[in-house]
């Protein structure tokens, strides 16, 4: 009836607020890879289930220490941007572009270069406990193809984009679209292929409709794709209001917030997650609540290249508005959404406080701003989940089978009667990927550490 | 001549900002464990110096992918709160203390207790390249004197304090010194068992004169602590000007700021340590610098509890003041100094640009205020060993073998030319405790992980 039953202790948010503790619950997983039922102890099922799928080899029983936590979602990674990750970060943005960053995306015209980072990017993630990736790869077809086919492969459940950028004026000529036309043609045809990818892919690769952000796309990319994203209803992603360069450049040319130009192109969906949005206004942040557009935030880039913190308390409480968590390499220097989930926190408890002690305290921050770790890890998960409309990022019957196994044993804990909720914030804010002993997607276990481990040995 | 001759790569500070490359190098080691001579490739003896401790296998050739960073050094970290580093972060402070904190320094009555989660603590803290750190013990001696001793027997350099706090009406009647009289005499006590055991330990042990803050301490024992500073010519550490309400409440009860209280006190010495300073005014600043007395920046910390920015450029550059890191285990989380330098640059960043986005860009941030990667590698480092007055943090002639040896074949490394000054900032930014290799304190390998690897399959 089931694929297999595991037994274990597991976390998941039930809202921004709550994580709920499933102590000692029996997982049922599906063909499909979803749970099919979960069984707290005491129920009648518990202990048949138990015995019926030991018999067949189809049980597996978490050891002393071990948690489930669900896989992350990282809502927003520049794939290309691994090779530099960690580096040229005290570069001015302009500069860290120009002779960083698009230099290093021109390389991936070369497929075989391409391959070779985005399989050890895909493989990083995964060890880091990343079970669905929301990626921009480059303006290349081919070798944006290839990323979506390595995470197939890998078996982690990614959204792929080609990126579009055609302003002849606002890229660097090594480094664009040739012409908006063929933008929108790499990216039909892209998306066309990917969908096909996904027919012989159980976790899902899905492609995504990719304007850079509105400063690299001209009028017509931008109206274009937001019908292509119509036509084959599929994901949109951007970056929105990033810093204050970015929202006055779109003030000049439209005379409104990128929020509002982005819809006047039909780019701010249900499905569109927009990257960033420090500098959302009010009538913004309503305008993504209704439209059901999603942020993916990314405190450890905004601490480079943001200007300001991006108010997620705000967001979430005020506005209702989906978000989840972004690594955004590499204006971000981590792959892990732990250290992610590390920085939201305490980003958004230095905007709830300040940081210039010059200030006094009543006026050096903005009261309410701070979250929980709690909201945080709610953020790369059920948040996340929402954000794609995909049911991932929770432990709960129709969810896929997407999680994390940690291993506690490294964590400072020195008393056998810990609670719980103390060892679920150990595990957040200490746990290195080496502390992650399995991952699985959709129901497949695509990382096993101890097996990876005897692998090297031979 | 030499104890062994080391040869590779490695990175180590000369001044706040600038890094040196040392490529291919000799380190030539003394008895005592020192670095007696650097021998540059091309040098007459280099070919020779290789042969001649070949041949008496006293020679270490660092293999392809392995860097040299200098042991990290950690200015401020209470070993007690490492069980519970990583919990009850959504506290206010005042409930986190009394809720969480006292009540587990107050079990380090128990020396078994103690013992054990010191010997953990100073183990992690090795794995995590920390070869010297400044601990804030308890209230308690026997137990105190258990931390040097481990430190001792684990190879680290250890500075440790036993910490007073004897005021009958700030402190809870189940954690505190007796009496002020009591206080004192534990802590001449303690200063000479430790002094006494430094003489058995090559890497050196030092005792640490520490009242806990002001507002735990009567003014007889921050005097008489002054005076124990002096007569035996040691260490101090406390807190200073750490938050809105430690800063009011000094104002309150000595009219004047921290700085010019403790130095009231002989508190404010060359060999003082004072954590976190987010509060200093421009005339505490050139008091510190003044007195030679250091700073302990404590980034993580800071961002939960020190309700703004230390102005760490400001301390450095306009002042010259002394100034390190510190992990502030547990208001920290982390016990690595690789995550306290990230977020050292990180909270620089948001320093300079403000944190609100409904502040203009102009009045958002304090300007001038960010710090370079290299910057917050230097308070790591060197900077670090300025601050406690040794010669360690560098690598250079008549300074111990304090190094950490890491590996960098995991990190997103894709081109057989990457410039090393990229590589080393994909180390700072990228590595995890699993990534260092060797970690050595006074010429004694303390930490090898591949033979703990080993061990560990036994
Ligand atoms: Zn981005
Ligand atoms: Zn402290």
């Amino acid at each position: 009836m089931y694929k297999f039953v595991v037994k274990g202790t597991a976390f998941s948010s039930v809202d921004p607020k709550k994580v709920n503790v499933y102590e000692n619950y029996l997982f049922c997983i599906s063909e499909k890879g979803s749970i099919s039922k979960m069984i707290a102890p005491g129920e009648t099922e518990y202990e048949s289930i138990i015995q019926e799928y030991s018999n067949i080899n189809k049980f597996q029983e978490l050891t002393k220490g071990q948690y489930i936590l669900p896989g992350f979602i990282d809502l927003h990674i520049h794939a290309p941007q691994w090779a530099q990750a960690g580096t040229a970060l005290d570069l001015p943005l302009y500069e860290w572009l120009n002779t960083y960053t698009f230099p290093l995306e021109a390389k991936f015209a070369d497929v075989q270069f391409a391959e070779t980072v985005y399989a050890n990017l895909v493989s990083n993630l995964i060890k880091n406990g990343t079970t669905t990736a929301l990626y921009f790869a480059t303006v290349h077809r081919e070798s944006s193809l290839r990323l979506a086919e390595i995470c197939s492969e890998q078996g982690q459940r990614g959204l792929v984009g080609k990126v579009v950028m055609d302003d002849l004026e606002q890229n660097p000529d090594y480094y664009r679209d040739e012409t908006t036309a063929l933008a929108l043609e790499d990216t039909e045809l892209f998306i066309q292929e990917v969908q096909e990818l996904n027919k012989q892919t159980p976790q899902g690769v899905y492609p995504v409709v990719t304007p850079r952000f509105i400063p690299s796309c001209t009028d017509d990319a931008l109206k274009g794709l937001g019908e292509l994203a119509e036509k084959y209803d599929v994901h949109v992603q951007s970056h929105c209001s990033e810093s204050d360069w970015a929202h006055s450049f779109v003030q000049e040319r439209f005379g409104k917030n990128d929020a509002f130009a982005l819809n006047d192109f039909g780019l701010l969906t249900e499905k569109a997650v927009m990257a960033h949005c420090g500098f959302l206004s009010d009538d913004d942040m309503a305008l993504f609540a209704e439209k059901g557009t999603a942020v993916a935030h990314c405190p450890i880039s905004n601490a480079y290249f943001g200007n300001a913190v991006t108010p997620i308390a705000k967001l979430l409480h005020d506005y209702q508005i989906e978000t989840g968590l972004g690594s955004d390499i590499s204006g971000g220097f981590s792959p892990s959404l732990f250290d992610n989930i590390r920085q939201a926190v305490m980003s958004s408890r230095m905007l709830e406080d300040g940081v210039d002690k010059d200030c006094c305290s009543e006026k050096r921050g903005v009261s309410g701003s701070s979250i929980t770790l709690n909201e945080a890890f709610y953020l790369a998960t059920a948040g996340g989940g929402d954000s794609l409309s995909l049911p991932i990022g929770k432990l709960a019957v129709d969810y896929a089978w997407d999680v994390q196994i940690l291993d506690s044993k490294e964590l400072p804990i020195f008393s056998d009667d810990e609670p719980l909720m103390d060892i679920f914030q150990k595990i957040l804010y200490l746990s290195r990927p080496e502390n992650i002993e399995e991952v699985w997607v959709q129901g497949r276990k695509v990382h096993d550490k101890n097996k990876t481990r005897l692998e090297g040995q031979k």
